[in-house]
């Protein structure tokens, strides 16, 4: 008789997106005659640029012609899209990451959730305490993180890295050490960043520990300010301890077209393995490629006119970051993020839970957010907003929220 | 110190398909006045057909305006897709199977290398032998299977059903009792298929001993003659027992494109948990769902006009099959598959190994084929030929086998 992977019935509830799209629709069901403004999940809203629409246009007609049809894409991803992800987002800061350390994929979603494969079941996670929920549930389900403990909401095995106000939403090290270390920098959901070198100190501290990070970049685009690093191998020793996540959802709106990569350097090595030969792998026996259409899509984001065509989309939305951030310091609240990056965090008045004002604020506001709680024990009493609305919705949200 | 999966280090070599592409790109470097015909690797070379460019336009123009851009795909995939799935591929040959039991994914490969996932590591597989290799080998990197063997290139915890000329290539029920029975008919590599009734009794056998049949039906346009099964679901019972991986590679010429789908009826269950609950929440908290643009293309393959201009490029495949299997019936090789499959399924001549014949083959037709052995222990000393090259390429491959 079969059985099941029975960590799969350890994670408590439903996905945390999940629940709140079922909240929503039951509220929507129950007031047909209200309109909601969705700035919970962190989808995009923005149409596809034209020069992303175009370089699209053009592969699809590569694919409806013989000569130019491309079947199966090379396992890593296409030369022309690792060439110019090497340059443009390594080489070009003075980062020396090679095409051939880059794996395509279809998302950093995916690439999140798939890599603790490569690694041992007996190793130790450490997270942010909140942080984005693929990082834990990935690792429950792989039977990595002990048992769950309803009260405290935190796993016997995991090693939580409160990031409060208290510390200014960054982490510190670890009394217990870590064999895997989750970083998301610009943070999901704090919206908060660190410096390049206190970066540098978690670098040292992998190196000396022996633990490998996995760096989240994924809200990369969005840091305005000068001292905060764009990608872990600006950090010196990162090419020995580091994994870095990229993607095209946040900076390219390419959240339902769906690109992604992975950097593994070379030098990150268990004994005399390679990580990069493990998910070189994965990727060969349970991949095939990211789409053709899609590649080619991703190279338009590098050229210059994808560059200027972005770096307006990106300013757009943090556009509407600074008006919920100023909106919601007018109204009182206590507020962080959304400088660096597309989130504010906010803490929750008259000491509300973060799930009491998610229904306060669909009730009275008909706006949608994400409770903080959702990304972690520490999270509780604070709330997710995100600047990727419409500049109109993200307007008339801060309006009904100052009413409220 | 972190540490790595040593599942992954049991892997003996590389994935075959990555062999065998370093093994041709070596004979083309040091062959460069040769003209190399690939009937290897189960790659399409037809292009996309009208209808499903079209259909790709379409929806990239969509993703270029705010009023009908798409962001995150639902989890399981657009209620469009699923129910022209459900309509088509089962409703309309009498199949219970509802929109909502269907999860679009971005193919074949990555559902069958990822669906172990939701069992136990104690659980127990069997496979036809040769077959398909990412069922073994994704089951290798969970820790399912034992250890190596490199004699009997077997693996210790894994039930082998042979697939041989004995038995017309169709397996029989395993006499030790495994958990996970991984089908696939029209089978890759061996071209053969089983008839509804044969089929019915491995359904019948998965409820009787409690095992779980994954079901791989990717080349099931392929089927040309009455009584094959197009899916299991034809059989009584399957709705209990039986999971089904189907790709839109070979029937619409997606490989390099992406778009698959799993069926998990909500009645197939380990005590009171469905694996579709299971499932369900791996897409959610591990995949980001298929892009918009091509589940709109997939919506265009169930189409009227899709449909014709899929069933021509079909017929053109089992054209060059019909060139491939009578070329080498003149040619005096024994030769099976073909008819209700793109793959050609020979014997070796004069004793040669499978790999002795692709080198033969390589070297002297300058043609690449698969050998049999890297699809199990009795594919030895047979070959794969595949139909998916162009007409020209196949009548000149065969030419050339024949004046070898």
């Amino acid at each position: 008789m079969f059985k099941i992977n029975d960590n799969y019935l350890k994670l408590p509830g439903s996905y945390l997106f999940s629940t709140i799209a079922k909240k929503v629709s039951e509220f929507q069901a129950a007031n047909p005659d209200k309109s909601v403004i969705r700035l919970g999940i962190g989808d995009v809203t923005q149409p596809l640029a034209p020069v992303i629409i175009d370089a699209l246009h053009g592969a699809v007609d590569e694919m409806g012609k013989a000569e130019t049809f491309h079947g199966y894409a090379p396992d890593l991803g296409y030369e022309f899209l690792r060439t110019a992800i090497a340059k443009n987002d390594y080489a070009d800061r003075g980062c020396e990451i090679t095409a051939d350390e880059i794996f395509v994929s279809d998302g950093a979603k995916c690439d999140s959730g798939n890599i603790q494969e490569i690694f041992s079941v007996d190793n130790k996670i450490a997270v942010c305490d909140p942080v984005y929920p693929v990082y834990v549930d990935t690792n429950v389900m792989a039977g990595r993180t002990g048992t769950y403990d309803p009260k405290t909401e935190m796993w016997s095995d995991v090693i939580y890295m409160p990031c409060t106000a208290d510390n200014n939403f960054a982490p510190e090290l670890p009394k217990e050490t870590p064999d895997l270390i989750y970083l998301c920098f610009p943070n999901n959901p704090t919206g908060a960043t660190i410096t390049k070198a206190q970066l540098q100190e978690w670098v040292d501290y992998a190196n000396r520990v022996g633990a490998v990070i996995i760096y989240d970049a994924a809200y990369e685009a969005y840091i305005s300010e000068p001292d905060v690093p764009h990608t872990i191998f600006e950090c010196e020793g990162a090419r020995t301890c580091a994994i870095e996540l990229k993607s095209f959802s946040k900076n390219a709106g390419f959240t339902g077209t769906r690109l992604g990569y992975t950097v593994i350097p070379r030098d990150l090595k268990c004994g005399t393995v390679t990580l990069h030969s493990l998910w070189a792998r994965r990727h060969g026996t349970k991949y095939n490629g990211a789409p053709y259409i899609q590649q080619r899509a991703g190279e338009a984001v590098y050229s210059p006119e994808g560059k200027v065509q972005l770096a307006k989309q990106v300013a757009y939305y943090m556009n509407n970051a600074k008006v919920i951030k100023e909106g919601l310091q007018e109204a009182g609240y206590t507020v962080s993020g959304g400088v660096n990056a597309p989130y504010i965090w906010l803490k929750t008045p008259e000491k509300m839970t973060s799930w009491e004002f998610f229904d306060y604020l669909l009730a009275n506001a008909n706006v949608v957010g994400t409770p903080g709680s959702g990304f972690g024990p520490s999270g509780e009493g604070y709330f997710r907003l995100t600047a990727f609305g419409t500049y109109e919705n993200t307007v008339a949200a801060l309006e009904r929220i100052r009413k409220m």
